[in-house]
């Protein structure tokens, strides 16, 4: 039996896990990140939560093949620094020889979306698929490639952008300082800021009374909300528009579907095919499947522990 | 030494080479493929193409290890069967075990703007990089990814169909059935139905009088033709739309742009870039080197020969 260590670092919390060679997790535990307290500490509390998970698993030492983790920013996996993570305020931070010097054991770092879609691909709703492209729905709209097992990093470690695809250069600006890029719609941002939108033309929805979130408007359209309803089908629209984009590109055998949106099933998944449908070429369109992916928040550990145990 | 024979199937000439390990060509022919004769007919052709080239070379038939075939369609690599090619009329046709069969030597196909492109990463503008688009600008916009020296073939083989993205839904149709791809716009094609389109408008150019190729919208441009500049213009704008999308996904080391009109030079490059980096996310755009294609016609074979050699 070989296992291994994988970490996700997040700017809440630091996950941790002991993953096996199927994917499955034997323990699992997450601490505080505290980012206010530096670099140093956190790689001690990684350090020890490591540490704490080989205990619980009753794993001998031994059968540890190493630790994969997951840096929710830019990285240098070369180097094993990650660069800027904005987040946890991390610029130029040396992650896997404090890691490996610390641990005596081999380190391997990604991103964490680039994990997440490892994951997913690996013991989620990728499995047995040679190629797959998996994104995940939140704040923003995060993706990540696999083919044959790998991770795709590109160039610079920014493959995978998905979110970041011009839709509309007239659209709204973005965080990334251009225009219509697909996340400005197909977020959760996306999708709270078209129904602030509708609202502001003069629109009726049961919405204009509350603060509300993206969950939010999908209740009230599950709950015949006009508004609500007209706002999804825009976002799954572009959605399916941008996947359409990427799959003529990349031609993947599975496209998974992450992140607190994708939980609202049909409502988005129905929309989304369609969309996809009407923009991909006939013979990617055939060869593709779209589903829900399937680990949630552990995708990130799983896909950590794979890294660690395939690279 | 080891060489392979690279052969480069199209509508009009059959294009056969020796290609060494380095990636040149010892020698090169093409015959006419006169499509109408048949299958069986033109694989005779290529069978005797090949011979010839072999003796032609001088090299002993022992150092040649096997022979790569780009066919101008869609293929099943891993039955070796050309599924659908529409310039030549086959439809299912066994291309691998024939050829195998006759020269007694392992036969590789794949789609030929696939091989272009491994042509190009392999011995041309993409030489030295990890990875590479590389794209043709002709009748339509072709492209092939290759990383870490393989072409990325996709769950069926459709991989790199940067032509298809839909960059404006609203726009002109596409041979595809969709509306507003790429190569409705950045193609040969494309630059000559949009000067239709402003002559039209009642937009004055000194092509209005003439049949015209999109060669002669270069030209016009390069004579100060300001209808003709406009177009380019604008085909090279969405030209970089479409380059920022496929990096933003891939991020890759190189992008290569041949066909004709990248002969045109810094007309198209330089709104090309200039588009690019306003779409692209600024790591990718950093990290990318957008540069013209130097193998010309015998991209094809160098990559069919490539794929012999290193399968």
């Amino acid at each position: 039996m070989r296992v291994a260590v994988g970490i996700d670092l997040g700017g809440t919390f630091i996950k941790g896990a002991i993953v096996d060679e199927q994917g499955h997790l034997l323990v699992k535990d997450e601490v505080a990140t505290q980012s206010v307290r530096g670099s140093e500490w956190i790689l001690q509390r990684i350090i020890q939560l490591t540490k704490d998970l080989i205990v619980k698993s009753g794993v001998d030492a031994s059968f540890v093949t190493g630790l994969g983790i997951g840096i929710p920013g830019f990285i240098d996996s070369d180097l094993g620094v990650a660069i800027e993570v904005i987040n946890i305020g991390w610029h130029d931070v040396a992650v896997v020889e404090p890691l490996q010097t610390a641990l005596h054991m081999p380190v391997y770092m990604e991103n964490d979306a680039n994990l997440a879609a490892l994951g997913e691909s690996f013991a989620g709703a990728g499995r047995g698929f040679r190629s797959a492209l998996c994104i995940t729905l939140g704040t923003g709209v995060g993706g990540g490639i696999v083919i044959d097992g790998h991770v795709l990093q590109g160039a610079s470690h920014m493959a995978g952008e998905i979110g970041h695809l011009v839709l509309d250069p007239q659209g709204a600006p973005c965080n990334c300082g251009h225009y219509g890029c697909l996340e400005t719609v197909s977020s959760a941002t996306g999708v709270v800021r078209l129904v602030h939108e509708g609202i502001a033309r003069g629109e009726v929805t049961a919405l204009e009374y509350q603060q509300f979130t993206a969950a939010d408007v999908f209740a009230a359209a599950n709950h015949g909300d006009e508004l609500a309803q007209q706002v999804i089908l825009v976002a799954a629209e572009t959605l399916g528009r941008g996947l359409a984009m990427a799959a003529n590109l990349l031609n993947p055998d599975v496209i998974v579907i992450g992140g607190g949106m994708a939980r609202a099933g049909e409502i988005l998944f129905a929309p989304v095919r369609k969309s996809f449908q009407s923009y991909a070429l006939q013979r990617v369109s055939q060869a593709v499947r779209i589903v829900p992916a399937l680990l949630g928040n552990d995708a990130g550990v799983v896909g950590a522990g794979k890294l660690a145990l395939y690279s």
